[in-house]
């Protein structure tokens, strides 16, 4: 089958080649991929950033296709299903923290960029049926990210405000939408004006352009401080963050594109009695109830574009530089 | 009335003086302070550390006494009562954060470090019987911060391994002594053997001397890391306490006697999922909850000394010098 797979001897990094199908373990599935998406973790893979990557590996967390072959044990009902996969392997049984067993589909486990790829069928969810395929490709592991931080860390209540930051990311625009459809009042910032009207299309409060200086100063003067924020950068902004917190609130964050902060006002955080929390991928429960949520709500992905496999280099760069609206999607 | 106050002009910057007893109004009752307690409030009261400070106020947020009048509508039964006082003024009706009215006794308004105070009846609580009055008098600020910190935010559940930092402080020990009481396991740090010494004594399961650079590693293989650390120094050792904080724990800070941290750790509080969380005093509702543990478990407050009002200016030093291994206790 064809596949898309680490090659750091290429200049992109990515080389589109035939891989051997391997045969199936007790309970897995085999999976025609009909489409899979990109996340910051392909793109950083991509780059090397994560320890023990190794050239050959198929690329890819998210995908959605049609099962076409059952390991032993797997339940008959699921041949022909067309499906999702939750990309988070492993979890267990802690709600609060995954195990140190955890991985995410895509490395160091084949993932999704391939005509095929090999779950547990554990791992496999109905496809909601008010999705296209590639608008069910571009769910699972941004969707997955997005819910348990509003829900599980964020405990996001009808009526409360919430900031995400950096409208445009795949994480943030689920938490743009599943916040609107949890019935908070949504604020959301990024530093380019189109993505902020495309925003307000959804249907968001405020947005906040945060390359103005005054977006602190405003944010506060129309909304007089959020009961959650989740944010994906960190960086000096995580100060930014804690000044437009409403005393007792929540920060979120779900990745630290920024890297880390150079300081902490922990003044400000013990007298606002407020919490800042990681929150990383999801449970099975989370997954269970963010599929309910987005079937519920009748909830559409938004995708950025559509790419052949063999397009996949100018997929990643897309990625890399920041430039998408929505979810990146590559189809073989 | 004999008083302690601010006296910017005196080299100890304290002044036992004669005060004029203010009038009662509505709802307020004066009590006769048979004991009151120091806290590190108090002496940054005396630096200057605070905003808004004047020469005259009588300083104070601790005391335990016999209520000698009572205000117009005061329910005759508080009346020749053995009390202690809640010294959280105005926290208000929410439970996540104290209304922006919020104040401590002693400062702005007259405090407990004096022959009588003046205070709304809604702040006083029957003296517990198995106390002594220097014991009652070294409750209510420590405690109440220390209760709220491992139950409201630390939500603390028997079993779970506990980290307190800092013994000797008022809120670590009393953070210790209720850790014990709900049935944690917990640990507490120091840089005082002795401190230690007597930590252990309270029934702690390890001790941690910090000026101990393998005190991490040592940590991580007795404890294999702490569901809640409760801490009120901050600074760099914020990134030690993640570090040692298992996955999926909560670090709980009341302060920050070491100032902002120069940096933070983002990808490990993300991936392991780690709550970082600021608390400061508590509601009447963790009032009323600490109390009733503390006379449930007939705990009883650690007293490091006893001084005479006259012997202010020594107790204030011994308070900044960290020298002291419990409350530090003056009576009129």
């Amino acid at each position: 089958m064809k596949a898309i797979t680490l090659a750091s001897k290429q200049q992109s990094k990515l080389l589109l080649t035939e891989v051997q199908e391997i045969s199936l373990k007790k309970g897995e599935v085999r999976v025609s991929i009909k489409a899979a998406a990109l996340n910051h973790r392909d793109e950083w893979c991509r780059q090397g950033l994560y320890p023990n990557i190794k050239d050959g590996v198929v690329l890819g967390s998210d995908g959605a296709g049609i099962v076409t072959e059952l390991g032993e044990g797997v339940d008959q009902d699921w041949f022909k299903k067309e499906v999702i996969i939750n990309p988070a392997l492993h979890w267990g049984e802690d709600q609060k923290v995954q195990s140190a067993s955890f991985e995410i589909l895509g490395m160091p486990r084949n993932g999704t960029l391939a005509e095929s790829v090999v779950v547990p069928a554990d791992r496999l969810f109905d496809k909601p049926g008010h999705l296209t395929w590639e608008e069910a490709a571009a769910l699972p592991l941004s969707g997955l990210t997005a819910f348990r931080a509003l829900t599980y860390q964020g405990n996001i209540e009808p009526g409360e405000n919430l900031l995400v930051t950096g409208f445009g990311g795949g994480v943030a625009q689920y938490a743009v939408q599943f916040g609107l459809a949890l019935g908070a009042k949504v604020s959301t910032s990024s530093s380019s004006p189109e993505k902020l009207e495309r925003a307000k299309v959804l249907g968001v409060s405020y947005v906040f352009n945060y390359l103005n200086n005054n977006w602190i100063s405003e944010s506060l003067k129309q909304v007089n401080g959020f009961d959650l924020i989740v944010d994906g950068a960190v960086g000096n902004t995580l100060n930014q963050l804690i000044q437009v917190a409403k005393p007792g609130g929540k920060i979120v964050f779900y990745g630290a594109t920024l890297g880390n902060p150079s300081k902490l006002e922990a003044r400000k955080i013990f007298w606002n009695q407020l919490k800042i929390m990681g929150s990383t991928m999801g449970s099975d429960t989370d997954f269970k109830a963010m599929v309910s949520l987005v079937c519920e709500k009748k909830i559409h992905p938004i995708i950025d574009q559509v790419f052949k496999f063999d397009e996949a280099e100018k997929a990643f760069d897309r990625m890399r530089d920041g430039q998408q609206m929505g979810k990146i999607v590559l189809v073989p």
